[in-house]
């Protein structure tokens, strides 16, 4: 097993940082972990970020096979590190061991879902328009590819030690795109990100990549993230984490001398809209599905139903009855952070202040400091429309039910809806008009619209969006998880009448790689 | 002929503004032309944005067969406009007959490349992943497709009165994409963009779409374009201009409660290699080529080559010759408005000013008040290097000649460039090697990279790239000309366990519109 020693990753070195220590907290005991962890000093981020841009070309140089079989050595490094990563997981974020496994199994397949990507070459948009020369006026031949934007800033998320992190999405889709990575590590889970940041930089050396593809640093408070975001060498930015954290890197990428993109996922209450045939034939069982989403991991998911929305009756009722019965039989669950449990804390009793919120229901206390007490609320939509508080997320397992007079309202409830990661229906075939009427709303609202489902569970798959506008994000156009999270990563370059044989492998005219590309006008695949 | 009476388009309605007027001037005779223009007040501007938020939903939704004919009807609508179109735009541009013309037939050209673009349907990104209910957990059904983003503002460029004007590029792209469309017209053709505009509502009326598709308001200074920037219902923005107009634009949407993506196309000095062994084969046309290009249009293109690096020496010493001489016999032309020739006259006199720059040869003078004459500049690469001020592009025919020591100090010379819309390289098979080191350089540096030509030209086509690295635009990972102009305009949305009487036709299993879609993981085409 790999000894943890409280490093950083700063290109091939394991390095401990010297401008101060930190310590991983374990949140069911509040007792602080071993080892300390070595803050990173100003040098330590600059040769970091010194390291990726000098990298930058040799490894966006790499042939696609050799990244994707780069993606897949990762992977099986995060596997080999075995039952040390999960029990180290657990103690620091105090996540059951059943989801860190799941966890570590859908952040493999992410790697490897991205090995597959690059290896297809789709992303790279291969397009070539032929010469014209007898046109007046002769059209040049023309070739466009999207190569990698350059070293990129990630983020790790708190909640999702392993699938957000250090060999998170972020990593994983700027790495296929041709982008050295930096990592800024998350103080939650540190020695978590010691152990995958040195199985990454195993890889590195495997692979015999130049030494900056990777580096993974530590700091506290905001001045390490800060002087990542506006180093020179660094060309792009993605992060997880709250709305607050998201838009202070915005302000600092959009105030440098060449302002750079930043992904950020920051908030979203991912609303979900119960029709009235689906609730006129429930059977119990849409309540009991809600509060087990609602409630699942402490409700640290990016993706937690925080809204419902049903048009008040009889069948309204019966459901936020079954589900404040359900909900009270949940156990406390610890949370991640002493910080995030107080963060939950105050916003629930915020919420139980704002007046016309009544409380349904609480689940179980818990037992450990850290542990969240489930709760719903419930309000009229005119409450809602007018109080924009209630719009906020709560972060944790809090969801508030609102009550519509009609259809109509319902309608106007969602079009007064901030932007959204999620949105769900829930409708029988009967529930089919209003479907309708809602699901062009939905679409300007949300990123993913999911029918007669919860919205935890973020498929890795390529027809995936986890985005949507802002504030759920920073940037509307993108996704975090999916195939399409490559595409943050690149930019399109045309060569125009370049000698053949300068001309890179993806836009050979004898197609080398196989890809399929756009041939004047007609997309031919290989 | 449509009679010209001073008018903006607000949906249906061809309105004079009242907040106002402003006139179009004759930069040849310095003539105020009629008839005046009213000038929008915020009512206007505010109707405007609140009719293309009401026509968007219903816009999105017509059928991709709908959307190329509309395209088309416009094209058509411009070409019936007739000599009145292309006299207008002579006398408010002092552009020449022919050059309109082309520029008309670009225009026209793009619009239907978009139809095309509308019909083949790639831009959809049509992305299906079937569900696997066995697998351990079953995976839902998962489907993607791009969205258009909502009302798109569009800034008219004053050089291309046409094609990059109210129904130039960004237009035609926006509509493309789905995207009501809001055009600030540029004052120094405020005729051509009546006409135009006129041209684009009747298309509107038609094809009987809701009148808020397509609308134009007039401004002086920067309050309308701001306002328009600013407004809820606008989610994008195109705009050519200067550096100073694209980052205000940037600064006021990125200061919106929502912030939105700006498209600005800026700056650019365009860099043109001659490589050793291309200037020692050269017989005269290399430096023919380049003064003709440096001068086509009174230089104000985008892509102008506004520097030239070479090795000194014989061949270099001989190539510098070659292209004074043929500057000097080059007369003066009229600029596009009173303005740029006054910032033209500042930048060659700014040049000029700068320690270890000398004058190699001034063009002749023209007879008109607004006439540049060209001019060319020489210095060695150190006075390059250490002098940041060489590196502003000055708007119009100069062009700046730099001597590098060696090949080293060439490929230092391209590392040190800023972001740029082209880089050019002159070489023959015997300057491959010196090519190919500098290939990855440029790839950084500009969104095309062209081979023994020279950057003014830009095909309209699905390879091409008129974009980069700030601060050529604002948004490196986009292009503003050719196909992928339309990819600005979209958002992916994911839909999961939709009812299949609930999908979009682009995603249905019998795709009845015969896409090219990724299907688990497998491009597959119609």
């Amino acid at each position: 097993m790999m000894a943890l020693d409280g490093s950083m990753v700063i290109g091939a070195d394991i390095v401990r940082g010297a401008a101060g220590t930190v310590r991983a907290i374990d949140p069911a005991t509040g007792a602080q972990l071993e080892p300390a962890f070595g803050l990173a000093a100003a040098q330590d981020v600059d040769r970091a970020c010194t390291l990726a841009e000098e990298a930058f070309d040799s490894y966006r140089a790499t042939t696609l096979e050799q990244r994707a079989l780069f993606l897949e050595t990762i992977a099986q490094n995060i596997l080999d590190l075995g039952p040390a990563l999960i029990e180290r997981a657990m103690q620091e974020t105090g996540l059951p061991q059943a989801r860190l496994e799941g966890e570590r199994g859908r952040t493999v397949g992410q790697l490897r879902l991205f090995a597959k990507v690059v290896r297809d070459g789709h992303f790279l948009s291969a397009t070539i328009d032929s010469a014209l020369p007898d046109r007046v006026p002769p059209r040049p031949d023309l070739r466009l590819r999207k190569i990698a934007v350059g070293p990129v800033a990630v983020f790790g998320a708190s909640n999702f030690p392993l699938a957000f992190s250090v060999g998170g999405g972020d990593t994983a889709s700027a790495l296929a795109a041709g982008c050295p990575v930096v990592v800024k590590a998350h103080n939650a889970h540190l020695g978590t990100s010691e152990l995958v940041g040195r199985a990454i930089a195993a890889a590195v050396a495997t692979c015999a990549l130049p030494q900056g593809v990777f580096s993974m640093v530590i700091g506290e408070g905001r001045s390490v993230g800060q002087q990542l975001v506006g180093h020179p060498a660094i060309t792009a930015v993605g992060f997880t984490g709250s709305r607050q954290g998201g838009l202070a890197l915005v302000r600092v990428a959009n105030g440098r001398d060449e302002p750079i993109p930043v992904y950020a996922e920051m908030s979203s209450v991912n609303p979900v809209f119960m029709l009235p045939q689906a609730l006129a034939h429930d059977n119990g069982a849409l309540a009991q599905g809600f509060v087990d989403s609602l409630t699942l991991g402490a409700g640290q998911f990016c993706t937690n139903p925080g809204l419902v929305i049903a048009i008040g009756g009889s069948d309204a009722d019966r459901f936020f009855t079954a589900a404040a019965t359900a909900l009270q039989a949940k156990p406390g669950a610890t949370m991640l952070t002493p910080g995030i449990h107080e963060a939950y804390t105050g916003g629930v009793a915020k919420l139980a202040g704002i007046e016309g919120v009544e409380r349904l229901a609480e689940g179980q206390p818990g037992s450990s400091g850290c542990a969240a007490r489930a709760a719903l609320y419930a309000c009229d939509a005119a409450t809602y429309l007018r109080t924009p508080a209630l719009e906020d997320e709560v972060f944790g397992p809090a969801s508030l039910l609102v009550r519509c007079r009609d259809e109509a309202e319902m309608v106007a409830l969602a079009r007064r809806l901030e932007g959204q990661l999620t949105a769900t229906v829930h409708a029988l075939a009967g529930d089919n008009a209003l479907a309708a009427a809602l699901l062009p709303v939905l679409e300007r609202k949300a990123g993913r619209i999911l029918f007669n489902g919860y919205p935890t569970g973020v498929e890795v798959a390529h027809a995936m969006v986890h985005g949507g506008p802002f504030p759920a994000t920073s940037d509307t156009r993108s996704t975090s998880v999916g195939a399409s999270a490559i595409d943050r990563f690149l930019r399109p370059v045309c060569y125009q009448n370049l000698p053949a044989v300068l001309l890179p492998a993806d836009l050979q005219d004898a197609n080398p790689l196989g890809l399929a590309r756009l041939k004047d006008g007609v997309l031919i695949t290989a």
